[in-house]
């Protein structure tokens, strides 16, 4: 019995340090190979998403930097978020759909960009939009980059969704392991 | 003499639109090739940048992108500047130098750090850094984000330079083409 509570607290000991090394808040070293940097679906089949740069995951502030690659068929949800977004595609192709309309009640029929390589493009701040790999069977790879981290998305279930119908995912599904919740939940 | 004004006044007008296009902070498409985005060396020799997304150059407010590809030898100058900053290594190899402790005069005897293919620094805010192409015959290609924009680069002739005797570059290299002194220099 007590040696496997010791057992335990050594598998235990251990894990917190593996968790503590992919939450690096403090001492993220300077330079790392993003190959062995954390990648997961996030309960979307056919996603790849790797936080580079994160401010839940590692402390930073003002910007944020993901790698993801989304496979053929692979989109995002319709979500808006209130930050500067901009995209760099490295390879695939695939289409950006973007309502542009913010002032009106819900986000409409979207325009449709055809992404390609090297090719980048930007979500003005707010406006509903969705990224789809529609050009199988290449996967669609691409950075993003966003300011005010970390991300606050509200996420529609289509087009014709009212903006104050559309829920809030926060904190969003890549951020919920490093999210430290307000130290007071204990005293609810 | 009047067939002369009218050619004139029609090459201006097409100048005028063609310095438009790069200095766009209105009206930004919200897909382009990167290809087609001005790239210079902005005098430094082996250098080619791009500013994917600008403040002064696009109307961005809080993240900027560039693309730099760094002949073999190429390298930047000695320099701090106070905003988050976050690499991204596209392809070749090289050093980065950091001079970590910027609680001395001087920012001193730099770390040095090997970068490689798909590999990620940040350059902690405020601390004296320079980015090599050490590695011939390859050429060093990364995307780099910065917060704050645009950027206000204080540069050091050497290591040993007080942090106090830094030069100030503003607007930086790539901006100054777009950038709007204020509208009352008429009035000096």
């Amino acid at each position: 019995m007590g040696y496997c509570l010791f057992t335990l607290l050594i598998f235990l000991s251990f894990y917190a340090a593996a968790e503590a090394s992919h939450c690096a808040t403090n001492g993220l070293p300077i330079l790392r190979n993003i190959s062995e940097i954390d990648q997961d679906d996030y309960g979307r089949p056919g996603l790849s998403h790797t936080t580079i740069a994160g401010a839940i995951m590692h402390g930073f502030k003002e910007i944020e930097v993901w790698l993801q690659t989304f496979s053929p068929g692979t989109h995002t949800p319709i979500h808006r978020h209130s930050c500067e977004e901009i995209f760099v595609v490295l390879k695939g192709s695939g289409t950006l759909y973007l309502a542009s309309n913010s002032h009106t009640k819900y986000p409409g029929k979207p325009q449709e960009f055809h992404l390609f390589p090297n090719s980048t493009f930007h979500i003005p701040v707010n406006d509903a939009h969705q990224v789809w790999n529609t050009n199988g069977p290449e996967d669609l790879q691409f950075l993003v980059i966003i300011s005010r981290p970390p991300v606050k998305v509200f996420i529609y279930d289509d087009w014709s969704m009212p903006h104050t119908a559309a829920k809030l995912q926060f904190p969003y599904y890549w951020d919920e392991k490093c999210y430290q919740t307000p130290s007071n939940k204990d005293e609810l």
